[in-house]
Formats: C-alpha cells, sequence, structure tokens
C-alpha cells in the first residue's frame, strides 16, 4: 500500500504514495478534520476545489450521531458526506479518554456515557472495527488506550499492553471483515523508550499496514515528543518494509516540520479550522488575530503570497468586520483560507524534498513565520 | 433608469429592466438580504454562482458596524464585499424604529442609541442620504417613518407627513451630491387610502427614481396588503412614465406571486437566508423542516426539481445531521440552497410572463407548493 519513492538527502524526510481504493495520496500528507462528517465550516466541495487530499474523521462521533446504521444505509461516508477521496477513522480512543469521569476501561473494551444523550455504551475493539468498516474508512485505526502526561511507566505499561491486546483482537477481526482497506496499529508507551520500542515491535510482528503515532501532543513538550518520534522512526527504518507514519492530532507549521525531517508521512489537526473559525489566520509570515484592531482598516489581503479566493477577493478589514459582526461568513472564509494555505505549505514541502532541498526550505520559512510571530 | 418591456394581459405582472451603474437587474426581481454587508451564511462568491442580480443592504447596520468610513476607505462598498452587481441600501429607518424605548423622534431626525454600544446618535434625513453617498450604493432609499399596525389615522398622518418631508430634504441633498445613483422614494401611510394616495402623490410631486412600498407586512393581514398594493400601483398605471415597485422586505412565494401580479417589480426578503440557517429548505412541494425526524433516513435531495450543488451532491439525511449536530456547514448549504431556490423562482416568474402565461404559472406553482405545506 505504501511506497517511498524519494529520500531526502539530508534529514530522514521522504516523499511517498499511500494507495486506497479512493485514489492514492502522496506523502508528506496534511488532512484536515472533519470530525462529526464535515470540516467544520467548509464543504466536501471545498476540500475538491482546495485540492485537499484526505480527510480524518472520528469514528466515535458518527457512531453517536447520526449512527452507524445512517451513514451505512446512505451507502457509506463517502457519498453520505460527498468526499471520494481518502478517509483515515480514528476509533475514538482519545475522545472516550477525554471523558475520564464518564468512563471504565477493562481488557474486554470501554463503558462510557455518550457526552450528547448520557446513555450508557460498552464497545470492545471489535465492535470499533466494525463500526469504522460500515464506515467505510480508507484507514481504519483499532481502539486504544491514551494516557495523560504525565503517566507513570507503571500505568503507562498497562495502557500499553492492553493497546497491544485490542490491536491483536482488531487485526483478527478486521481481516475476517475486510481485506481492502487499512488497519493501522497506534503506538502507545506515554514518553517511556522502552514501553515505545515494545509496542512497536509487537505491533510490527501482529501486522499494521501503517503506523500511527499515537499520545503525543498531551502536553510532553517538543523534545520529548521529537524524541519519541526520532527514536521510533529510527526504529522503523531498520524494518525489511516501508511503514506510513502519521502522528495523530499534529500539527502546526513547526511541528509537521520538525516531524517531516524525523520521518513522518501523515498529519492530521484542528488547527486550521479551529483557528479559523475564531478569526486566526495563516500566513507566510506567521498567524495574524483577524479580529484584533490592527485588522480593521487593513485593506490588504490575508496573505499576499496566497492565490486562494478569499485573498484574492477580501480584504483583512472586511473578514475583521464579518467576524466582529457575528457573521459566519467570515468563519468560512477565513477557515478556508487556512486548510488551503496548510495543502499549500505540504505541497511546497512534497516539492522541496523532490528538489533535494528540504532542510533549506524548513530553515527559511521557519525563520519568515517565527519572525513576524515574535513581532 | 426603468423600462417596462412587457406587460401580462392577464394581470398587472410586467417585465422590466432597471439600469444602475453597477449593471442592469431584470424586473421582477428578489434581492437576498445582505444586513452587514454579507448574506448570512454566503460569500459574494456563491452570489456570483447563484445569479444573484443584486442584493439590499441596510445603512444603519453598516454606518453602527465597520462604520462608513472604513467602507469608504476600502473603496466603497461594492468593493468592500467584493460584489460588482446592483446594491440597495435601506436607510434603516425601519430598524430605528423598531428599536421604540430607545428612539426619539423629531421633525429634524432621530435620536437613539447603538444596539452595539448604547452610544446615542442623532441622525438627520441628510446624514443618512450622506451615509448611503460613501457607502456608494446604486438604489438609496431615504429616512422614513415607519408606523406600526394597527395606528390610528391621526398618528398615521404625522408619521406620514414626516416621511414627506424628510423625502423632501433627501431628494435635495441627493440631488447636489449625487447624480448618478438612484433615490426611490418610500410610501407610508399605513392601512389607510387616504393617507396612501397622498403620500405618493406627494412623492411623485418631489420626485422619485422608484417608489418604494413600506409599512407593510407589518401585521396587517393579506388581504389589507394587497389592497394598498393594488390601490398604489393602480395609481402609478395612471401615470405619464413607469415607476419600477419595490414592495419591502416580502415575501413568501406567495407573496410574491400576488404582488407580482399586482405589479410589483422587486422584492427583498430574509425568509430564505432566515429559514435556511435554522434547517428550513424550499422545495417546489412547499417547505420542509430539515432538522426534523422525517429526513433523519431521507436519502433524496432537498428538491429533486432542483439543480443547484447542494441537491446533486447531498441528502436531507447528511443536511438533518449536519444541522443536529450544530455544524455550521449545514446552515452554509440549506442557506445556499434556498437562495438559489429563490433566483430561478423569479427566473421562472420573469419567463411566464415573458411567455404571456403568468396567470397559469402562478395557479400551478401555488397548487403545488401549497399542497405540501398543508400536508
Amino acid at each position: 500500500m505504501f511506497e517511498v519513492t524519494k529520500s531526502d538527502p539530508s534529514s530522514r524526510a521522504r516523499l511517498g504514495c499511500f494507495r486506497t481504493r479512493h485514489g492514492d495520496f502522496m506523502t508528506p500528507a496534511f488532512f484536515p478534520v472533519a470530525t462529526q462528517g464535515t470540516i467544520k465550516g467548509l464543504t466536501s466541495r471545498d476540500l475538491k476545489e482546495i485540492g485537499s487530499q484526505g480527510i480524518l474523521v472520528n469514528a466515535y462521533h458518527l457512531f453517536l450521531r447520526p449512527g452507524t446504521q445512517i451513514v451505512k444505509e446512505a451507502g457509506g461516508l463517502h457519498r453520505f458526506m460527498s468526499f471520494d477521496g481518502p478517509i483515515v477513522s480514528d476509533s475514538g480512543g482519545y475522545q472516550v479518554f477525554s471523558l475520564e469521569a464518564l468512563r471504565k476501561v477493562t481488557d474486554e473494551g470501554v463503558r462510557f456515557q455518550s457526552h450528547i444523550d448520557g446513555a450508557t455504551i460498552f464497545l470492545t475493539p471489535e465492535d470499533v472495527i466494525q463500526i469504522q468498516c460500515d464506515l467505510g474508512t480508507d484507514v481504519v485505526l483499532p481502539l486504544d488506550e491514551c494516557v495523560k502526561y504525565p503517566t507513570p511507566h507503571e500505568y503507562a505499561r498497562v495502557a500499553m499492553d492492553r493497546t497491544l491486546t485490542w490491536l491483536r483482537r482488531s487485526r483478527a477481526y478486521f481481516d475476517q471483515n475486510d481485506n481492502l482497506n487499512a488497519l493501522f496499529g497506534i503506538i502507545q508507551g506515554a514518553t517511556y523508550e522502552d514501553l515505545r520500542q515494545e509496542c512497536l515491535k509487537e505491533a510490527l510482528r501482529i501486522g499494521c499496514d501503517g503506523i500511527a503515532l499515537g499520545g503525543l501532543s498531551v502536553g510532553e513538550g517538543e523534545n520529548l515528543r521529537y524524541n519519541i518520534i526520532s527514536f521510533l522512526t529510527d526504529m522503523l527504518s531498520r524494518q525489511e518494509r516501508d511503514y506510513l507514519v502519521y502522528c495523530m492530532g499534529v500539527g502546526t507549521p513547526r511541528d509537521i516540520l520538525e516531524s517531516v525531517a524525523l520521518g513522518v508521512d501523515l498529519f492530521d489537526c484542528v488547527i486550521p479550522t479551529r483557528l479559523g473559525r475564531t478569526g486566526t489566520a495563516f500566513t507566510h509570515q506567521g498567524k495574524i488575530v483577524i479580529r484584533n484592531a490592527p485588522c480593521a482598516r487593513d485593506y490588504a489581503p490575508i496573505d499576499s503570497e496566497c492565490d486562494c479566493f478569499v485573498c484574492t477577493r477580501y480584504t483583512r478589514a472586511y473578514l475583521r468586520h464579518l467576524i466582529n459582526a457575528g457573521e459566519m461568513t467570515g468563519a468560512y472564509l477565513i477557515t478556508y483560507h487556512n486548510v488551503w494555505w496548510f495543502e499549500r505549505f505540504i505541497e511546497r514541502i512534497r516539492a522541496a524534498i523532490a528538489n533535494g532541498k528540504f532542510s533549506e526550505f524548513k530553515e527559511e520559512f521557519l525563520a519568515k513565520f517565527d519572525a513576524a510571530v515574535k513581532e
């Protein structure tokens, strides 16, 4: 399914291609987040225009609402959303474990209360795979146990062991039901190298169509995060075959560049949409808070280097007015720009790797981007 | 500026063309409402795709936020919004008079408190014209006094007289400052024929580039409304030249059809956008409340006779999910469909008049539309 097509000479950055039933996507790739079956504020037609290669959805959210059965009856999630590209579905492990007070974990599965109607729900790893098979997503993620930071080594081991047990059961169930889509393994183990190593080794033994790095960006800080990523991609580079590496929930432009340099291939993050709808926009000179007073009489586009329709038609002053006046059009336009901007950003990363100039690109980009942030 | 190009043999319905500096629009026309400088939920790019001929904005709202100066600096409202078609600006009389407790009216002008920051503001009829000249809108409406229903004859006369005094001052001020755009007269007089007649006569004497019917749809009921409209368009039909007749704040599909039959040429209404963003969609079989349970498993488009991108891509079930999940994409998609639907509806009215079949079209349309509403 995954093929590395070019490796950067000065880092672990690489170009690759991942094949799915809904088309290939080129890596490094950034997937915007469509938690409930839509990118917040955008349509699937917008995604096509933007050129988003794929998206991430959340099986837990869609299971609760509208319900797996409705999506299945609609002909699967691709038809339901009218999006024909690759869809990755997160299992919802992270969401369930965010409901700390509302859930109980046993080796058998998780019991939790729906955040929508309070109903008690029990899901096994097999249920979670079945939900994703019913949704018809292209990349399926198993139920895992994500621990918060910091977590004692003892509990991190329990959670990691359980994640592996669940991966084993997920793999067996998935292989009986689906052999067209991909099942990724999720690597847990908190910030402990021994646990991360053990988890990755065993996950590879069980069999994974790609490697998802879980339990990162939970407060551990950049250095610890990059150490863990580097440690794992180093181990992966010594395997016989190439595995796509997916860093879940990452990230900022800096996080993406640093992680690509360490060999990460796929990212998803709510940053472009969450910041967009609250009035913060990405530019090549850093982020701008459009809703702030300095934009009131700023008749320039969000980013003069951007060629999205928002930047060619509207000024910061207009967008600020819309956000200030509570007009959802403002949230829509800035979200559109941000998702477009991230897609062009990741395209430029791929072009830099293709030209053997990734490290230069990374340095130049960050010098410009961070300089303005500090102003 | 206005030319009637064809008259329906069986009613007062007519085709016309109104010229502005930002292009002509064909009548009957329906303008969606962009109170604060955007159609709620849509972009000006969407309006282009939908084929909206023009829009209505509110001078009062834009004066308060972002402020006339900012719009002027941006190069006028057309550039600020990136909309290059005809823009009608309502004076805000209706909005000011909705603030009953917060305003004081004298012949000199109105004193009121800003609904945004509570600041006390005094506006003369001349100020209101100046604001619209600064915005650069194509059709300007004078300050008027709109009374509620019912209002005693005595006060309706006071308000009507004041509306005329203000029209006289507005006309004089407008002619000194702007001779490229149009100033419409607003006809008040509540539900009293004598007052309406007097108002129209005097307004025509003062000079109007179009006739706006104000103070309708304020609770007086269909029969009274249609009587007043019919009475006024009958008077207008006996003038030497043709005046565009604009029925402010109207309406529903039925209101539009009945008013077109009485000789009304232009409409604006928030119905397609307000209903759209709360989950109600227009179809040729009547309105559907998409958020209701029957749509949960309805895998049909909103309207199988509609060719907008929402109807060709998404099902009622998906849209209901989005609205129920609080996703603004749902509000956007249904609003888009509704504004598209209204534009096609008014196009079909024009086509029916062109073919000499307006009355048949009206009957057939309402039979189908109302039948379903009653179900």
